[in-house]
This record gives C-alpha cells, structure tokens and sequence, in this order.
C-alpha cells in the first residue's frame, strides 16, 4: 500500500511490529490519532515512555512492580507457605482474578523452548531455587501453573526435577474439563486426563 | 482488574481509548512492550509523536500529506477534469489501491451527522465550492464516493444540492453485487439497487 505520507508511513510501520496488528489496522489506529486532538496522543505516548523507562520488576518474585518489592510479596496478608511458579506477569493477573489463591508468585518469564533458543538459564529458575532454599523460607507447597503445551510441559518437568531435594509439596494445577464445557466437545486427551485426574467426593 | 503496577495502569488505561482495543488487548501490548527491548517502545512513541506533531493536510484536497500541497494535487499525471468527494483519507488510499482512478481528490472530514453535532459547517464543502468555482478549474466531473448509510446518502444529498448550479457532470459510485458476491446472498436494498442500476451491454 502507498501512503500518503512519510510520517503515517512510519507510523503505521511501527504500530504494526505489535502482536495481534497488521497494517490496516495500525493506519486505521494512526488516523483515529490524527483526527483525534494531538493531547492524546501524546498522551499516549508519554504513558508509555514512562512506562517502559520506569518498570521494575519485584526482586524476590520477578513480577512487574512499581517498587523493588512488588505488592504481593510486601502483604501480609498473603500466605507465604505457598508459592506458585507461573510464566509470565498476565498468569499472575489471571490468578489473582480467580480470588482462589492467597499465596506467593514466581514469574519464571516464559518457559524452556530449544527452538527459541530459551533454556533454562535464560528463566528465573535460579532465583526460584534460592527462594525456596533460604534459610529464612516458610515456603512449603509449590503449585506449577504452566501452560499445557510441550514446553510448559518440559519447564515443570524440568523445575520439579530441580526442586525435588527440597522437603517441598509439589503440586501442579488440575487439568480436566472447563466449567461449563460439554463432554461431548472436550478434546480426547483432556477428558482422558480429567478422568486420571478426578476428584473424590466427601 | 487491579494491574501489579501503577505505570501499566496508566498505560493500559492510554492503549485501551483507541479504536476496538479493550482493556485486556491493550494489557497484552503494554506487556509485549515490556518484554521487548526499550528500544522499541521508544521507536514506537517518536513515531507517533513526529506524525501528530508535524501532520499537514493538503490545503487543496485536505488529504493527509507531506506538504502544503499533497502528492496528488502536485502531480502531472493526474487528470485535473475530474474530482472524487470522500469521508476520509482511508477513502483515498482504498481507491487509489484500485488503480481504476486517476482524478484528483476532496475529503470532507467526516459526513452529515446531527447525532454527533456534525453539520455541513464542520465539513470542508465551502473549500469544496471554492475548488469548483474558481476560475482557473478545469473540473468538469464530481464523483461522489461516501458510505451508503443514512449520514452518507444525507451528505451526498447536501453536496449535490450545493453542487447543482454549476455547470458540472455529477455522478455517485455504482452500489450493486459485489464482484465474487452470491445473488442468493445478497440482503434486498442492494440487490434492488443492482437491478435499478443495471448497466447495458455494449
């Protein structure tokens, strides 16, 4: 496509190196802030510098923050007998939306992928081992919360390995069929395991 | 959602007033932007501020341009008898794209529409009037090329009206099937509209 202009040219070019935008989408998120007064996109793009110039990430959890400690492991309302190792800072969000869980985070940021190049040093597995080690620990159970895909897979094969010394509970999160999902529709392999998986009544 | 951070709020909140974004995509690009190198988001914001800081519409035809004057009004090759009437600078780039057109160019900003406080005043139909009656044009033709919605149909009614005194053709783009669209399922207005209109074999 020509643009009629240079500027909306690299514009648009920038917009659309984010996930999920093409580039009729960024001309047409590029002319809305054209039309728009010029205060919001500057706006816009003041909240943003700021942002990626400020983020800091919580020393102990890894999760984004605003402090170098982040408010979930400041609380003391939290459960700190229990850590839950998830990939990335939106599983925490998701999490915490859920009001199921009082516990700790550790955000690993992302998973053991060979053909991403990501191995397990490039994850904050290191610091998960430390946590759990030191000697002023309560931690007693951790919960893997990982995607069920191949490297979610392998990460928590691989953290559960690492983290089997410890006198540590380890749990993974259930898998089975979804709230409100009908057996007939289920895939194969999450009904097989929701049936592996169930759970007694009592 | 309560956001692990006061800056992603803010940006989340910034992100999320464009277009078809809602809260949640806009937290999946802020967070895509964290993950990314620092670069990139500044990449992002210098564009986004050079485009609405230094935007110029084109002080004929009032498309989005480099200059004073746009690519389109300045060039030779264009056939200077004919102009197309449009909303917006989407309009032009959709119809260049065609390649079907070699006239020149009038975007009005907008169409008629008493529900947004939009009258005729807010569009640019005075520049319009001033482009046809000046005593260098050479327009002979005025295509009208807006939305075949009630604010289109209204607009194009205004401007034909406004436009009738001169000595011009006027004329409005074909509505009918579209090229590879089934009879079966066509909705009855356009199939209507495509029988009104039917074009002659010659």
């Amino acid at each position: 496509m020509e643009y009629p202009s240079k500027l909306i040219e690299e514009a648009v070019n920038e917009v659309s190196k984010l996930p999920g935008i093409g580039k009729k989408t960024a001309l047409r998120l590029v002319l809305h802030l054209i039309k728009e007064n010029e205060v919001s996109t500057f706006a816009l793009t003041a909240a943003l510098n700021k942002l990626r110039a400020n983020i800091v990430f919580c020393k102990y959890c890894h999760n984004i923050s605003d402090e170098e400690e982040c408010s979930i492991c400041r609380s003391h309302r939290r459960d700190r007998s229990i850590l839950c190792v998830v990939e990335e800072t939106v599983d925490v969000l998701a999490i915490e939306n859920t009001s199921q869980y009082s516990g700790l985070y550790h955000v690993l940021g992302g998973v053991i992928s060979p053909m991403n190049g990501i191995g397990p040093s490039e994850l904050k597995i290191e610091t998960l081992l430390q946590r759990v080690s030191h000697r002023e620990s309560e931690i007693k159970e951790v919960i893997l919360a990982l995607s069920p895909t191949m490297e979610g897979d392998t990460t928590a094969f691989y953290v559960s390995k690492r983290l089997k010394d410890f006198p540590l509970k380890l749990s993974s999160i259930a898998r089975g069929i979804p709230i409100g999902g009908d057996l007939e529709y289920a895939d194969e392999i999450t009904l097989g395991r929701s049936i592996l998986g169930r759970t007694l009544f009592n």
